[in-house]
C-alpha cells in the first residue's frame, strides 16, 4: 500500500562474503616480473597448490621462459605441470575459478584486463609493502589460502568503467553502452579498474574538453584534463589531484579534473550508473589525449568522443580482514591519511590551577596546540 | 553456475520516478515563515488544491495564526477548509500523501523533522532564486503540479541519517542502530538531511574526537570539528569544509574533518551501509559540541557516544527536470561550480602562422591561456 | 644602542610610484598580433604618440609586414615615422624610456621578454576583457597616457626569476646566480614573469624531482611536476595547481607542486632572497621536461640542474588605479575569487518573534544559509 | 639616470646574523609551566649562567611561588639570586637583553607579549619534541648557549600583526595604525606572533565579515571565519584552514577563510605594509567574535571594527641551524610536510626488457607507481 520508493535498500559491507558454487579447481597465478624477489615465493607458492591442494595451476607462457625462474632447481620439478595460456590470444572466460597474485598492484591491473566479463574472485598478496590492491601478506600463505579456499572470506567488489572511444563520422547505437557492450564487448571498448585520463598531451596550451552525463551537456574543463576514476581509483591518480577518497564498495563515478582555470571546479562524485560523455570542446585550439589505467594512450581529436559507463562485471577482491579494516589499512600505509603528530597527552596539560589569569603562559601552554 | 559476486546490479538514476498506487487525495503544504512574499502565492497555491483538485489539504496550525496572511482577503474563504496539525504533538504518519514546500531549503528540513518513518513525496518550489532542495518554479505552478499528480515525475531519494546520542553509564543494545532503531526510532534518535557536525563550540582548544566504523577504531580528529554528511549534505557545510560534492542519489556518508591539523586529513566517503561511532577522545582537554542540521546544539561528554547510520526512510524529492539536470543546475546556481572566464573562441587563436619562430609574441598570446 | 635588528622596515605599496628622471621621448609599442580587433586602436594610438606627444615611436619590424595594418589607410600614413628593430638582433637596452602594451597578458610577457635588465615602465591596455596584467581600459587611452607621461602614477614592481640551466659535466661558478648572472646574463640564463614548470612531459610515469634550497636538500617530488612562480605568476598556472595567491609586490618566490603523490604536500613560499635548484632525482627512471612562462620546452637529464633566483631587474608595471585595487580587480575578473550567491538581507530574517521554540520552521529558514 | 624603481633590492635570508652591540648582562629566562619534565632543566641552565657567565637572571615572580620547583635542592641554593617581576605590573622595555625559552612554543607567545616594542632575541629550547618556535635541542645547551652569546648566530625576524579593536562611536585617528600605534601603543591594542581570528562564536549562523585593505572594501566572508596571519602563523590555524606555509622572513600578512561557502574564496598574501579593516557586515544577522593568537576573545558588533598592521617590532628568533634548515626541519617535523611512501628504487623498475609489448604486465608494474 505504502509507495515502494520511500523504502531504501541498504546494503551492509560487511553482508558481501566469499561464496563458493563449487570447490575451486583451476587457479591461475600472476607475478610481477622483472622483480628477482618474487622468484621464490611464487615457486613455493604453486608447488604448494599443486602437491597440497591438487589444484590446475595456470601462468602466462611468458613465465615460463622467465631466464632466473628456470634457473631454480624446484621450478624444474613442477614445470611442466603448468597449464599456460598467451594473453591476447587465448579466451580464459570460464576456465579459471580463483586468481592469486603475488607481487604488487599491478598485477591486478592486469588480471582485470584478462577478464573483460566476468572475473573469478581475486587473492592479492604484497611481498614488499603494502598495497592498496594487495592486502594479504605472503609468509603464512598456506593457512590463508586454505580458509579462503574453505570460503571464509570477506569481499569487496571494485567496480570498473568501461570506456569505449567513437570516431568522428564512426556511426553507433545510440542505446547506453553499458548493457549491450557488457555483453559483447565492443572491440574498442577498453576497461580500466582505476581512471581514464583526459590530458593535454605534449602540448604547452589547456585542453579543453566537454563534458556530458546522460547524454547532457554538464560543463566545459579548462586546464591540464580531466580525470573519470572508480572509487578504486580515487587513492590514485584522483587523490593526487585533490579529490576525496571513496571506500571501493560505493557504487559511485568520480570525476576530477587536473589543474582547472576555475577556482570553483571541485572534484565531484556522480552515481555508478550514469554514463559520461567526454570529448574535445569544438572552439579548442588543440587535441586530447587519453589514457586508460596509465595505458593505451591515444590521441582524441576533434568530433571524437569517449563514453564511460560503470560494467555489470567488478573485480572481487578477496579481503585480509574486512571492507573496512583493509581499506583504511591501505590509506595509512599508502597515503599517510591523517597522519600527525600526537597532542600532548592529557596529564601535561591538565593543571590549569596554577593561575586563575586568562592570560597565564600556562594557558598558552595549551594554545601551543594550535601549532602542532 | 557463476559465482552470483562477479555481477554488479548499477541502478540507472533516471529508473528512480515517481509511482502513485493510489491517487493522492491528501496534501501537507507548507510555507516559508515571516517572509511576506510567500503568502500570496501560499493562498493561490492552497486555493487551487482545493478548488481545482479537490484534495485535503494540511498546513501547520501556527499558520492560521499568522497576521498578515489572515489580512489577505482570499485566505479568510479558505481559512476553515483547511486541515491544521501541531507540530510536535500530532502525528502525521499514513495521513499525508503528498508534501507541497513553498520557500526555501528549509522548508524541506522542516517537511523532513515531520516524518520519523516514510515520507511522502516532496514537491518544493523556490520564490527567490533556485535553491539546493526547491527546485520548481512557482509562476506555472498549475501545470506542473497536475503532471505530477499524474505521475510525471523524477525523483531523487535524499537519504537521511539516523542519529542517536549515548550518554556514558546508559546502557544499550550493541546491535547496529538503524534496523530497529528506524523501526520504533528512539527518543534520543535525530535524523538529518544534511549533516551531524561536531565540533569544539566555545573552547577555544582542539577538540580530539575518535572516529569508528562498524566498531573499530578508524582515527582521531584534532582540529575544529568533524562533519557527517549525507549526500544531499556534501553541498551545504561539508562543502565549505572542502569536501568533494556527491549526487544525492549514491548511496553513501562523507566525513569531512573542518580545520584538521593533520595535512593530510583529506575527506573520505564511506558505504551508506557501515554504522560510524563519534567519541570525545579519552585524552582530549574538552568536550565536544553536536548540532544536527544545524540545530538541537548539545554538548558530548567525554565517556558519551554519538552513532549515526544511513536510515532506510529518505525523502522522496520530485524533480524538475532529471536528477541529473537538478542537480547540477544547484551546483551551478548556488555554489558557482566551475563557474569561470571563458577562453578566447578558436578564430581569435588560430592564426599562428604570422610567425614560424617558436618565440614570438604570436606565440605568447596563446599562453596568456594560462593566466586566465 | 638598540640592536638594529630589532626594527623592521616594512614598506607601504603604496608608496611606489612613477617618477621620470627625465621626461620620457622613445616608446616601444607592443600590439597583440593575429587580433584583427586590436589594429585600429594601435593606429589611433601610435598616431597620436606622434602627433599629439612628439614621441619616438619603436615598434618590432615584423608589424610593418602585418598585412592586415598595412591596408589601414590611417597607417601608410605614419608607418616611414615608425623606429623599427629585430627581436633577438636588436639590442634595446637604454634605448626606450616608456613602452606601452595594447592587447593581452601575452604581450606583457613579449615586453619582459626583450629586455633581460632594467626594463622600462609598462603601461598595459587590455583591448578586450581585464587581464591579469593589463589594467587600462582603451576608451579614453589620450587623458590616461597624458596623466602618466606627466608621472601621475602608482606602480607594481613585477619580480622576475631568472633561471639557469646547468648540464651534467658543465662546470659553473658555485656563487650565487643572481648577482653575477644579472651582471651580465648568462647566455643559458631565462627571465620568467610568471613560472618555470618541470614536469615528466610526455612520460606516462611519476617524475621524480628533488629540490634543493640555498645548496641544502630540502624535499622531492613525486607526482606530476613542481611550478616555481613569481607573485605574478601566483594567479597563473599555480593557482590552478592549488597555490594560494600572492599579492605582486610580496618579495618571495611560489614553489608548488603538481599533483603530488603526497597528500601533505602543501604549496610554500620562501624569500625572494634564496637560490632554488632542482634536478632529476637519481632514483628517478625518467628525466624532467622544464618551461618557461610555457615556453623553451626543453628536457632535463639526470645530472642536469636548473638553478632558479630573483632578479634584480623588475618589470615596472603602472597601475590603472594603484596596488592593491588593481590586483583585487584582476582576481575578482579573472578568477571570479570569491564570487558568491549573496545571503539574504537582514529585513527577511530578522523576524524570529513568530515562535519561542528552538524546533521551528522558522530557525530552519535561517539555517539554510547553510546551503547557499 | 636610470630609474631607481627599475631595480629592486633582495634581501638574502642568510645575511640576517645575530649582532650584540654590548655583550649581554641581563637574561629573561621563561619555562613552561605546570610540567614537571622542564623543571631539572630549567634549575641546571639557570644555576649555568649565574655561575659560569655571571649574567642577570630574570624571572616571573610566579615562578618562585612554584612547588614543584622549590622542592628541588639545588634550587634553593639559587632562588634568592633571581631578580623578578611581575607580568602586567613590571616594565621590562630595555632591561632585558636576551632570553631563553624553555618548553614549547607557549614561551614564545609569552615572551613576545611581554614585550609591546623592541624584542630582545630570543634562544628557544624544546624539551620534548620539535616545536614550530623552539629549535634547540637542550642536552648540550652550554656550547649552543656559548656560541650564541659570542654572536655566532643566524636570527629569524618573525614579523608580529598589531591588532586594534575600535569600538562603534568611539572616535580615532585615521591615520594608519601602525606608525603612531608602534611609538604608543594604544590601550586597546594587542600584538599576535601566530594570527588574529575572526569566528561566528557559539553563534549556528554563517558570519559576515567585510574585508578593507587601506581603506579600501575587498570582499565579504560568509562562512565560519576569517584568519590574519603572519607567515609564522601560515604553519598553525591557516594551514589547518588550507592556507599555503610562508617562510616567516616573507614580509607579509596571510589572509584565509575558515570555511567559506565560496568555493573560490582562496587564500591570499598580501604585502606586510598595507593596513587591514575588518567588521560585521551591516547584513549579518549576527556579531562575530575575535580572539588573538587564541586568546582575548571578544565579541565584535556591528560598527565595530578591527584594523590589522604590521607592527615594526619583530621577534627576533634564533636559528639553530639557518633560516632555511630551521623552517624545514619544523615543516616535516610539525606538520609531517611531504611525507609520502617512497617510490620503488630504480634497480627494481629499470628492467623492462622482458617483453615489447606496451601492454605486458611489466609496463603495469611501473603504473603501479600511480598507487603510491
Amino acid at each position: 500500500m505504502k509507495n515502494s520508493a520511500m523504502v531504501m535498500q541498504i546494503q551492509d559491507p560487511a553482508s558481501q562474503r566469499l561464496t563458493w558454487y563449487k570447490p575451486p579447481l583451476t587457479v591461475l597465478v600472476i607475478k610481477k616480473v622483472s622483480d628477482a624477489s618474487v622468484l621464490a615465493p611464487f615457486v613455493q607458492l604453486v608447488d604448494w597448490l599443486l602437491q597440497e591442494k591438487n589444484m590446475v595451476v595456470w601462468v602466462e607462457s611468458a613465465v615460463l621462459e622467465d631466464v632466473h625462474l628456470n634457473e631454480e632447481v624446484k621450478f624444474k620439478a613442477i614445470r611442466e605441470k603448468l597449464v599456460t595460456f598467451k594473453d591476447g590470444r587465448d579466451d580464459l572466460t570460464d576456465r579459471i575459478d580463483f586468481i592469486v597474485c603475488l607481487g604488487g598492484d599491478g598485477t591486478l591491473l592486469y588480471a582485470s584486463q584478462l577478464f573483460q566479463q566476468s572475473v573469478p574472485p581475486v587473492m592479492a598478496f604484497h611481498l614488499g609493502s603494502l598495497g592498496f590492491l594487495t592486502p594479504f601478506r605472503f609468509d603464512n600463505f598456506e593457512e590463508q589460502l586454505t580458509s579462503v579456499l574453505e570460503g571464509h572470506a570477506a569481499l569487496t567488489l571494485r567496480s570498473r568503467l568501461r570506456c569505449v572511444t567513437h570516431r568522428k563520422g564512426e556511426k553507433r547505437q545510440e542505446a547506453k553502452v553499458d548493457a549491450n557492450a557488457d555483453a559483447r564487448p565492443a572491440a574498442n571498448s577498453i576497461l580500466v579498474l582505476n581512471e581514464v585520463v583526459i590530458d593535454r598531451g605534449p602540448s604547452p596550451y589547456l585542453s579543453n574538453i566537454d563534458l556530458f552525463l546522460d547524454g547532457k551537456y554538464i560543463t566545459s574543463v579548462q586546464g591540464d584534463g580531466l580525470i573519470v576514476s572508480t572509487p578504486t581509483g580515487s587513492t590514485a591518480y584522483a587523490a593526487a589531484a585533490g579529490a576525496s577518497m571513496i571506500h571501493p564498495s560505493v557504487p559511485a563515478i568520480m570525476v576530477t579534473p587536473i589543474c582547472p582555470h576555475s577556482l570553483s571546479f571541485r572534484p565531484i562524485v556522480v552515481p555508478a550508473g550514469v554514463e559520461l560523455k567526454v570529448s574535445v570542446s569544438p572552439e579548442s585550439r588543440n587535441t586530447s589525449w587519453v589514457s586508460f589505467d596509465g595505458r593505451n594512450r591515444q590521441e582524441l581529436f576533434h568530433g571524437d568522443s569517449l563514453r564511460v559507463t560503470t560494467s555489470i562485471y567488478p573485480v572481487p577482491c578477496i579481503c585480509a580482514q574486512d571492507q573496512i579494516s583493509d581499506w583504511f589499512a591501505s590509506l595509512a600505509d599508502g597515503l599517510h591519511w591523517n597522519v600527525r603528530k600526537r597532542q600532548k597527552c592529557l596529564d601535561e596539560l591538565s593543571d590549569l590551577t596554577a593561575s586563575g589569569s586568562e592570560d597565564t603562559l600556562d594557558e598558552m601552554e595549551n594554545l601551543k596546540l594550535y601549532d602542532i
